[in-house]
């Protein structure tokens, strides 16, 4: 989680991993610039409509906008020029495309102002969204909490592949916590400063992205919103198989598609509710440069559609500029079935005449050569050929063209046999926010029963439930507490999480109390039990209940909770119930 | 894991989590303070024992001074004035015991010098070892990464104790990374910067430290080592039931010998070696002025004993400082069977005339006056009985001496009926240092065949192995591969963690460099298993093979990794197999 400052230098979150923000230097307040732009703007449109006395088009709205509404409190009707309004309309369009200085010039020229006191602000500087603290006494070295759990897994890509006995595609899996130093943070789980996260790093070679158990996953039909979809506007789904978009090309391959449908089945598996379920393409310029695609399993809530699940291409950029860093190799090298015969440059250098020629700078131009790729080099033989010397600058040596003539250097084509291909793999990316995803379940999860919109329940599946069973002996009798304690052990010893409740509510508060909580499974213990061990199991969507020996009830919830076995299969041994203490 | 300041200024970290250190000014070099003089004044007297030709006594060294060692490569052989070793002896037994100051003035008086250059040292300053950083985009807010998980458990008491329908006694528990900018991390797991934690807070009532579990444990037999042995200098172990040592009063109470003996069960259960774990008990001067008692299991390693799991007795003292910070009030309330009649001191107040009196200091005095003891009372009332009137100073008010007479206050004995007790938990926390329990257990279960010296074994249990299988294909013959697929599939569905070995090793080396990592068990597809499904079991320590089916064999990993059945039981329907690949 600490990582020193290398590292994120190296893989540009030191100098991109930031946001901009405004200042009121009068009040304090600090917004971030292209949220308040967009507020602002929005504002302005919507006032213009109403002067106008247009109905405002209820647009959906995502999460950030939501929240974000709410700082301008106030929305004046003022009817704005015609072309003010395309103006708006076109800058809200781009709103995630623009620079700071860019915002700062919006901020400018639309007169842009602190929307609580309209009092001015500063223009927009970059702020890093890394906390930063010093590692080791002497307070010299610095370090960053990651912001996310990736880059730990690049700088371990050696360890990992050799682990893998060098073999190809493996993958790598962390889950942890990470920290962003959000400008706001709010909604609950959905923008926190420290926050869970889970990722799966899927090591591919670039020429073959294929999924050897693609086929089990083929089949799975998804909620898609395709780029251009989005580009032209619509928010409509394309329903169809993952199967079907790898083969149309929505989706760019098989491992990215078989990640998709993996991602898909797990959330419905942990209680997501598949028709608030969608997978959204990035659009090309939110994409990092570098990504070759990228999907967003995203779940509607009452904050909008939140991006949960990340899913992205991210061909071979982190390990590139590791290695680049490091002047480690980051490679697989794979035995060719055949040696092959390839024709290709090569760079022949004199080291002992660069070393008199370009003293401290030998290094550099020696490297600068064998850096150069076969096109380079290509052009760079011709020029030797004609001219009978080539010459070049270097970036880090600014101030010189460097000449070299036949007695420093050759360069030719030359025919080679290779015994082995050496590549840099690409990454699948499947990322995952903990937290989101277990807010968006818990408002999926979240309904009132229909006769009593009191009585709330929160369906969790039994399997991520907390707590599986809840014991509720009958009345506080003395009596009932060895059935209490044997059970109890028998639970334990089970591995099966569960509470006991013997205050002194009533049996009806206390399973509508855990109803809310989501505790699947409740047992009775009466006395009857005490005369033959029998309990009684009840399910808290249905309320059903049915009585039986307390190891034939354990088993049913061994059974439902832990092996995927329906209610009605699990208990179909075990006696039915009709309640007396009831659900009163 | 990120805390704001005033958690940790009002648990004590900020002024008290410090280590003090000495810079040498000209190298840059940091060192511990303590360390360094116990290792010089350690050395000095080894040179001593050596030029009186003493034999130097072989003490058995724990894991600090161990690696201390090192900074003082060279001890020169002098003899020392009897009255200094006598010096040095002495304050050596008290190293753990001195200030900052006080190490600065040994440091001066033995003119104690960087042992690598001999060069001049600072005084000892303050080193606190919690990081910081600024928390929100205004970097006004302090936060520090938390150096344990315990705090953030007592700022949730109220919730905790809510979700326990308020009932004592109860527990929480809490696992993950914690933090400290350790002055020179070293010993791989042993000290580290960033490290993963899991403490359990107990909450207990203070009256009554029973354990309703502890007749299941009281028969443990452990090794203790207690203070007053090594306060004799002696490290002779005490082996005795927990129940006993709890009757004797070794151990503080049942409470902490519960914790005490299932901290033993854990270790035992995940590899730790019995006869390399002790139970040493903080002597009076190391633990907390508020512990009532604390027990370190320590495990042997080849560092020494090592420090891995703590268990104390906090008492009060973690609620009673929250609570003051936050005039929150941390306690727990409980109905008394039956109400009691109490004589107490109360005090009056006349609130109308304490404005108008002291202004804005008015609420400073009523409080200080609500939180006086009853002893404190007793005195007052006397006072006020006596001479008409009360004279006292408040320490957040020091100008000015408050008097007041009865026309203000009034102070007397009251007798009262109470039907609710209200207390402050006490908190018993065992706390787990995993890293340094894994590193441990590495070395507890490392071990080479006595018939090859180079063939090494890491005996975890199965439990804890992270991989349970090997899957080994005979061959890389395609014949082969749809049972190596089958079986993979059947394994995954179990959800039993294994790996596939199919690189082209001989299955001997691919089973000993398993052994090596752990892996229990490994399967071996050959081409009977093509005709009938059999495979072969190999069992990791024993080496020993059983052959059958591969739903019995999966179903014998199974009873045997998870429901601690013993290999001979689990495997008793399974045909021997006398391995013609062998192990060779």
């Amino acid at each position: 989680m600490l990582t020193p400052h290398e590292v994120f230098k190296t893989s540009g979150h030191v100098d991109k991993f930031a946001d901009w923000m405004c200042k009121d230097l009068k009040t304090g307040e600090i917004f971030r610039a292209d949220h308040l732009v967009e507020e602002v703007l929005e504002a302005r449109l919507k006032g213009d409509k109403a002067a106008r006395g247009e109905a405002t088009k209820e647009v959906e709205e995502d999460e950030d906008k939501k929240k974000r509404k709410k700082k301008v409190k106030e929305i004046k009707n003022i009817k704005l020029p015609d072309e003010e309004v395309a103006e708006y309309e076109n800058v809200l369009a781009q709103i995630d495309g623009f620079s700071g200085p860019q915002l700062g010039e919006l901020i400018k020229k639309y007169n842009i102002v602190n929307p609580g006191t309209g009092g001015p602000l500063e223009p927009p500087i970059e702020f890093n969204l890394m906390f930063d603290t010093a590692i080791g006494p002497s307070g010299q070295m610095k370090g960053y909490l990651r912001p996310e759990t990736a880059q730990g897994q690049f700088l371990n890509f050696s360890k990992l592949l050799d682990f893998n006995n060098e073999k190809m595609p493996f993958a790598s899996a962390s889950i942890g916590k990470s920290f962003r130093n959000e400008i706001s943070p709010r909604a609950g789980l959905l923008r926190v400063r420290e926050f869970l996260m889970a990722e799966i790093e899927h090591f591919v070679d670039p020429e073959d992205k294929s999924h050897p158990r693609f086929d089990e996953v083929k089949d799975v039909k998804l909620s898609f919103l395709p780029k251009d979809v989005q580009v032209a506007g619509s928010n409509k789904l394309v329903e169809t198989t993952i199967g079907e978009a790898v083969k149309s090309g929505m989706v760019d391959n098989e491992t990215l598609g078989y990640f998709i449908a993996r991602i898909y089945s797990f959330l419905i598996k942990i209680g997501v509710d598949s028709t608030r379920l969608r997978f959204r393409q990035h659009m090309a310029n939110e994409m990092a440069h570098y990504a070759a695609d990228c999907w967003d399993a995203e779940l509607q809530t009452s904050h909008g559609w939140i991006e949960c699940v990340g899913c992205a291409d991210r061909s071979a950029y982190d390990l590139s500029v590791h290695s680049a860093r490091t002047n480690e190799k980051l490679v697989v090298r794979q035995q060719l079935p055949e040696p092959v015969t390839v024709e290709k440059f090569e760079v022949e250098i004199q080291k002992k005449k660069f070393g008199p020629k370009f003293r401290k700078n030998a290094g550099t131009v020696e490297k600068w050569l064998l850096e150069r790729t076969q096109c380079e080099l290509e052009d760079l033989a011709k020029e030797l050929k004609d001219t009978g010397k080539i010459s070049f600058k270097i970036a880090s040596i600014p101030d010189e063209t460097i000449e070299l003539d036949t007695e420093f250097i050759n360069i030719e084509k030359v025919t080679k046999v290779e015994h082995v291909r050496e590549f840099t793999p690409n990454v699948i990316e499947p990322s995952f926010g903990i937290g989101r995803i277990i807010y968006s379940v818990f408002e999926h999860s979240f309904w009132s029963r229909p006769e009593d919109k009191d009585r709330s329940v929160l369906s969790l599946p039994p399997l991520v439930a907390p707590t599986k069973v809840l014991l509720v002996p009958l009345s506080s009798h003395n009596d009932l507490q060895p059935i209490v304690k044997k059970l109890s052990a028998k639970l334990r010893k089970e591995q099966i999480p569960f509470k006991v409740d013997d205050s002194s509510a009533s049996i009806g508060k206390r399973y509508a109390r855990n109803d809310e909580l989501g505790t699947p499974f409740g047992i009775t213990i009466d006395f009857d039990s005490v005369k033959d061990e029998s309990v009684t199991l009840r399910e808290r969507d249905s309320t059903k209940q049915v009585r039986g020996s307390f190891e034939d009830i354990v088993a049913a919830v061994r059974e439902i909770t832990y092996n995927g076995v329906s209610w009605s299969n699990g208990t179909a041994k075990l006696t039915p119930f009709d309640s007396q203490s009831g659900d009163a």
